[in-house]
């Protein structure tokens, strides 16, 4: 049986010595993020996704989710009670404002929160996590009637909420999508069309399901410019917004996927389904784009609690396993063999894992300080560089840490030998369920082309250089510092990688777009690769601090030795990136079609 | 629905052009295989594959394999009929010797059948697959006597067979093995234990299953010198060959596995189960050993079905799946969008897995072909040269392939967005069942650590030196050849890197064995890089023969620019190799198992 453990000690150490939070308290609800308050919300979270949603996991794989004739559908047994644990704890609306009943603290600490959640149960999690997102949605562009309507009741948990993108003919180019609005006349339109893919499109945890959809109004202009965002409930609200009757959408079947059982992809069939715009007509993908950001970063973070968790289960079995000898003679010659810890090839493993999820978990903190920043503060610049940080970095966090974090939960399961691959072992559903976050809220082929095509570009590369500037100024200001030593040479060099790409793309995608195109996953591993870098170098600086103050000195030692083994066997990547993206696109266009 | 197609015209190409198997037509059995024999056996293994085999594949995952109380199990529906048409048309004795019933041709024409059936239905191949495993144990090892008894009805299809190694408590460390064997004085033996992750251990498909097990003989040696291997049919043999009483074997239960969900993965119980020592006593490991080499170049082979199947429903979904434009402009400006395929991030995929494919392909029929050399011919250089190669080039094939296999199904299951995580479309259950082959016949870190430490210092490194000196003789005979310019000078470089990375080896594992284990994993991917690149090189030259003869030119163009694409894409890793195992062990170590 697998088990979950919360990392609180690597978050309280990134967001005290490595971030200083305390930093940030002129911010709105910062002030209220005092260290107890912090050190009580993540011990909190942590002990619910301990003790209240991993244990619930496993067997919510092996039953799944079940679609009645009638078009109900059930999760598997317990995950009511643990969803109602989460809502009831006040976990929906950490960091949501507090006029509609949220706490209003930092994003940061909520990210904190769905690592952990993404780590205990994933499939469950996601019932929260697409409540979340369609929230933002109605934060930034719903009007104040929505607001009141919806809010209060999604941020307690009474109800949850969907989003609604993908037709059966369309995914990634929403231009094509068809589903219509016609208007009823009395300021509500009547939606008529099929979604697919629809996480958490109906269930039984909540009283309501507030569902967001994108649909084209009736004589609106054909492509991305004609698409409008609707809220559709799925029970209609009586005036005084008490539960009406039932509106006209129903979950037509739901699909048998890879992993995430326990989270209902639906089928929804509109048929004259009322809704109501949210925002302007026609402006429905600029409404979805606002909140991509948060939903993108939580797919990453969903990327690194599967890394997590595989990796904790990989480390016990690989203590508890005994099979053969230490390469240096026997590590426990009371036993029949070695735990398989002590073999290099097995450590390689677990290190690989291990210096990931430190810089990723450094980077997600880093990336939602950002957005608290960009949505928090009264400084205008302070606002756009925060900007800037998020628009670059989550394709980069969505797309690398959850490649990353797949191959992790491979690499972990691999551990196991025969084991890893027989389901009772729990690892299997760690490699199954982190490979859907590769895939929804925009595949990573297409992060990469966010990144390339237009985070890049942006502002004549505004942010790129930015991002630059500022790991050359950590090296700089920390050059003599002896601790940083082993990890600024390496780090230089990659950063020198990043900038020969930027170069080489700036040169030859203009002439040639497909340069880009063909470069796109090289670059965005890259950046991940040198952001990781950066992290590890801080996070190494912060360790060094604690180390020489005598805090922690062998835990601080570990953590220094990951961050060696990191920019020794995992940065030199870079070299081979850059390979890559400057060979251009000739190679890869040059085969016709037909030849494939 | 997926679908399959044996890829013929490749085999022939590599078979005829690339080896020019007519120059091995002095061995036994390559006198029979002429071009059209050859051309007939491969067209005709194409289209069992294809037309039997392959529609089976999808249902067989979807029902899997069932047991009943009475300890039967049946296999899914359909299987029955697939198994008894590839025995009926005498696969199962391609390469076995005629004597036996055999066709005596060469093995590497069953590697060609093994590919095809990989790809077109793993879980119905290793039927067969583990029949052919072990009648290769009962060729080096049986006695006339049991050869004459179990051969002629497992080479017909009417019997199968399995191999017992992996207790609970035993899987890569076979010296713990507990299952015990006590003699019953008439020559026979008492087999008395738990064997685990059995492969068609139990089923519904052929009369009897001869079952190959790892077992102590009461009394002998602790460790790996005190195993023996044993000879157990389900069905006992009557003096006359006929079927007499049940044994005491029986499956216990099957395990519920990620994937090869149609075939039967058991516990075995034996108890006092009658059984004949194969090999002599106390040697049973040495007899294991003689046939892994055919055993993990069969799983290797699994890797590169399970990755050209993949590859070949990615490329066909990219072609019909409209959504987004060219960056070049609209590709099909009648549609309303253009197919997939025109997207670099696309192409780039699927090129990846295509120049996999190709040079994984050549890899696998040239050391088949050294096998056959190795078996077969009668001048002990040419054998002692072959079997080097075999030895070297084993663990190569069996750890890249299957990861590189893996890594190349999940990359194409990517194409399809959210349809790919859906288990209708098919391509989760090449993920999930290629990645089976990373992990059984040994795991690929054991593969590692077989080249690192055992296969690269024997005789002196006589086999690396052979490979190395072949590849620097290839590049130097051609030098001035136009048309592999563009491969030469990249195969250079990273066969530089080989040499520096052994160098580095030899100078630094002997005093500190963990600097072996460190880099072993990155050396076998090294390794793969390099031996595909030659692969590339010898590729190349006979499609610049054909094309230069004016044959088949569009074809040849496109195998050209996909070679160019692995020396200019995929070819550059090795400097990231090189640089991992050259920062060696301190790392990897560093951190105290508690720490973890």
């Amino acid at each position: 049986m697998p088990s979950y453990k919360a990392p609180v000690e690597e978050v309280l150490f990134l967001l005290n010595d490595v971030f200083g939070i305390e930093r940030y308290n002129t911010l709105p609800g910062f002030a209220d993020a005092t260290p107890d308050v912090v050190e009580a919300v993540v011990g909190e979270g942590a002990k619910l996704c301990e003790e209240v949603l991993a244990p619930l996991n496993r067997a919510g794989d092996v039953e799944g989710c079940t679609r009645h004739p009638d078009g109900r559908v059930t999760t598997p047994k317990g995950f009511k009670a643990g969803y109602d644990a989460y809502a009831g704890g006040g976990w929906m609306g950490l960091s949501m404002p507090a006029e509609y009943g949220g706490q209003g603290l930092p994003h940061a600490l909520n990210s904190v929160i769905q690592e952990f959640v993404s780590g205990a149960n994933l499939a469950l999690g996601m019932y929260p996590g697409l409540t979340q997102g369609a929230m933002a949605a109605l934060l930034v562009h719903g009007t104040e009637q929505q607001k009141r309507a919806y809010l209060p009741k999604m941020i307690d948990g009474t109800w949850t909420g969907t989003m609604n993108l993908t037709e059966p003919h369309c995914g990634t180019d929403l231009g094509l999508l068809k589903t219509k609005a016609v208007p009823n006349g009395d300021g509500s339109y009547a939606l008529t069309g099929t979604k697919i893919f629809i996480s958490a499109g109906e269930h039984d945890l909540s009283e309501n399901i507030i569902h967001l959809v994108l649909a084209r109004i009736e004589g609106a202009p054909a492509g991305t410019k004609g698409i409008s965002l609707f809220v559709v409930p799925k029970i209609l609200l009586n005036p005084d917004g008490s539960p009406g009757g039932r509106n006209g959408v129903a979950c037509g079947s739901i699909e048998h996927k890879m992993g995430i059982h326990g989270n209902a992809t639906c089928v929804m069939n509109y048929d004259g389904a009322t809704g109501w715009l949210v925002g302007e007509a026609n402006r429905g993908l600029n409404a979805m784009f606002v909140m991509m950001n948060e939903a993108r970063l939580a797919v990453g973070i969903q990327g690194l609690g599967q890394s997590e968790v595989a990796y904790q289960n990989a480390v016990a079995y690989a203590r508890d396993r005994l099979q053969g000898r230490a390469l240096t003679g026997a590590a426990a010659p009371d036993k029949p063999a070695d735990p398989i810890i002590v073999h290099p090839d097995v450590r390689r493993a677990l290190m690989g894992i291990r210096a990931f999820n430190e810089a990723a978990r450094a980077l997600v903190l880093w990336t939602a300080l950002q957005s608290d920043v960009a949505h928090r503060s009264d400084d205008p610049a302070a606002r756009q560089a925060a900007d800037d940080h998020m628009g670059l970095m989550t394709p980069v966090v969505k797309g690398v840490l959850t490649d990353r974090g797949f191959a992790n939960a491979v690499e972990a399961q691999q551990m196991f030998g025969g084991h890893g691959y027989v389901e009772e072992w729990g690892m299997s559903q760690f490699v199954r369920d982190a490979r859907i976050a590769q895939i929804y809220e925009g595949a990573n082929g297409i992060q990469a082309m966010d990144l390339v095509g237009r985070k890049l570009p942006r502002d004549g590369g505004r942010a790129m250089m930015r991002f630059l500037s500022e790991v050359e100024a950590f090296s700089r200001e920390n050059a003599d510092d002896e601790a940083l030593k082993p990890f600024l040479a390496p780090l230089a060099k990659s950063l020198g990688h990043l900038q020969q790409a930027t170069m080489w793309l700036m040169q030859n995608a203009m002439a040639r777009p497909d340069n880009a195109g063909a470069g796109a996953t090289d670059y965005m591993h890259l950046m991940g690769l040198v952001a990781m870098g950066y992290m590890w170098a801080r996070i190494a600086k912060a360790a060094a601090a604690r180390k020489a103050a005598g805090h922690a000195v062998a835990r601080m030692d570990a953590r220094l030795a990951t961050g060696r083994f990191y920019v020794e066997r995992v940065l030199p990547e870079t070299a081979t990136r850059l390979a890559r993206i400057s060979a251009g696109a000739d190679a890869v266009m040059a085969v016709p079609a037909d030849m494939f």
